[in-house]
């Protein structure tokens, strides 16, 4: 007994110490809460391998004759809290991107992996066959430095350059643009929704039943993503660019825009019902017009929010549960293409975590 | 006093239950200790920029004129641990290869970035320009699905395709071979070693100093970016693989072997001697032959492994610090060209922090 007590009360002596140092670290106000991150790590998913006809010979390494290729995969880098919530979210970029895109912002803040990660859920951050470290492509592509950083900044709705939209949420300092522009990388092959779509089935076949987060040209394949695997039990769409999958003899009449001529894509109505079948929410920012504009860059987001609004009620008659929210009409101003990483990405953040709440998704 | 006393009394029983928590997490030996991260992010860093002669108009965003075009930076994701040590660890990885060289292993265990953040260092992997991540390149390359991957097998010494060495440190599941196909991430311009180490000495100038671990193709860059950046404290490096640096005047003679012929890179002395200034540790793993051999793989890795012990000497001859370990002789058997993720990685980790440990860097 005397034991027991002497090392009870040494397990309660050490227990305070360590109390008071959880304390002091708490109250270092500079400092977020540390991560407790019970495993990470990464993988490659999904892709295809081909061999090259032939025996291969030890003695000529550089004759392809007998070598296989492997390619097309998927790449995702993952972390699981301490007692993490039931569903993980796998983060998906869009155009020009890869995973950087839910790290930290371009002003330096935390992004959507911290943030959520704060919030007890897994993040698997994906980087989609040929871009970025899953850059090994089973298509030929040439890699050209084209000057078009002009157009991003347009197109992603941070101004009309080399002016900043009023109340933008985005960082006027030159850091965060130079930052912003170098978070781009290019494709190493055509990008093709197929070939991505069936690499992040694979991953959510691997991890088991997820929420779906995609940004952009990430958007359209999404929603093959969710039709090839029943594991994604939610999608949280931020701008989906283009890739609207209608029934087939239910597509709309094709949009054009002063940027290019947006249309809906066909699918079979067995792999469009899959989609009533879970909850999705798609969010647009603010500086997208209501009326046609000669400016490519707004009018081409005008086209893609109305098509979203169809695609909405397409899904919804069928039984669906889509809702399209465009920031500014509930108040919230100012965001650009990636509402994820602008100036209020943790109001943006709330807004996600409510849906995710209402659903039973937490 | 008494409500003093009552809540030291609380602040006990909460503890000891935070106590009984963790222990209880011990316990489960399944699940090895969280991770506790103060701190962790990515950033681009280093690069050019260029921009198209003309004037930008928005209404033909396609056209290049007067746009810019940032590239050529490297890219980071870094992990801060709570209270980290004095120094960070940059990551460097080899030909073909990008960050993810440091994180899982082929056979899905925990790589040098999870290990040595448990052991209390921060770590900062790196994409350098044109890899993965950092893949907006100021070069225009074209990239092609080439079958390769037995003349990988053979080079990185994993055995003489298709038959694994005797003894290798790398598993037999087919499924770790798949992962470490596709853990290979292509050029998306030219390797350059002076636009890799221009970022990378950037790098350092950031984040300030810190220990460079490189691997294969990245040595010859890393031994450049310690001569650019005096924030380099320290090399470990495993497999170098070219690029040796040496005095104008004291080039060794070239070293043919199978597989290609082996040159020193002249340097200014005044360059050179930087290199002397900060202790540095080579790794090289099994099966590297003494005598020459008609089999490519092994033979490029026999003058390798000799003319790094030319640059030792040569190093060491000018008052320098460097260590050649070849792992065989101190009997350590059975390491690939990757032995931070071989079977024995954990092994080969504690010789790196008895090194770090002797030269006061940790």
């Amino acid at each position: 007994m005397r034991y027991g007590l002497s090392n009870t009360l040494g397990a309660l002596l050490l227990a305070s110490a360590q109390l008071a140092a959880t304390l002091a670290m708490a109250a270092d106000a500079a400092k977020p809460e540390p991560l407790v991150i019970q495993e990470q790590g990464s993988f490659a998913v999904g892709g295809t391998s081909t061999a090259a006809p032939g025996t291969f010979d030890p003695l000529k390494p550089l004759d392809p004759a007998g070598q296989t290729y492997h390619g097309d995969h998927a790449f995702a880098f993952y972390q699981v809290p301490v007692n993490p919530r039931r569903y993980p979210i796998a983060m998906w970029h869009g155009a020009g991107q890869f995973s950087k895109t839910w790290e930290t912002t371009p002003d330096g803040r935390e992004g959507f992996q911290n943030i959520f990660l704060r919030r007890g859920f897994s993040t698997y951050l994906i980087d989609q066959p040929r871009r970025g470290g899953a850059g090994r492509t089973m298509a030929e592509t040439t890699v050209k430095p084209t000057a078009d950083e002009q157009l991003w900044f347009n197109q992603f709705r941070v101004g009309i350059w080399p002016n900043y939209f009023d109340g933008v949420q985005f960082s006027h300092d030159p850091e965060a643009l130079n930052q912003y522009f170098r978070a781009m990388t290019p494709n190493t092959g055509p990008f093709d929704m197929d070939v991505v779509s069936n690499a992040v089935a694979k991953l959510f076949e691997k991890i088991g039943p997820g929420i779906l987060f995609t940004h952009s040209q990430g958007g359209g394949p999404g929603w093959l993503t969710a039709i090839k695997s029943d594991k994604v039990k939610a999608i949280v769409a931020f701008e989906p660019g283009s890739s609207f999958v209608f029934p087939a003899g239910e597509l709309p009449a094709d949009m054009p825009s002063a940027f290019d001529t947006l249309k809906g894509v066909p699918v079979p109505m067995d792999d469009f019902i899959k989609l009533t079948e879970i909850p999705i929410v798609i969010y647009y920012g603010d500086n997208i017009p209501d009326q046609p504009t000669p400016m490519p860059a707004q009018d081409s987001w005008r086209v893609r929010l109305a098509m979203a609004r169809l695609w909405r009620d397409t899904v919804n008659r069928h039984g669906g549960d889509v809702t399209v929210v465009h920031l500014p009409e509930i108040g919230i101003r100012g965001n650009t293409h990636f509402p994820f990483s602008d100036l209020n990405n943790v109001e943006i953040a709330d807004l996600v975590s409510t849906f995710l709440r209402e659903k039973k998704l937490d």
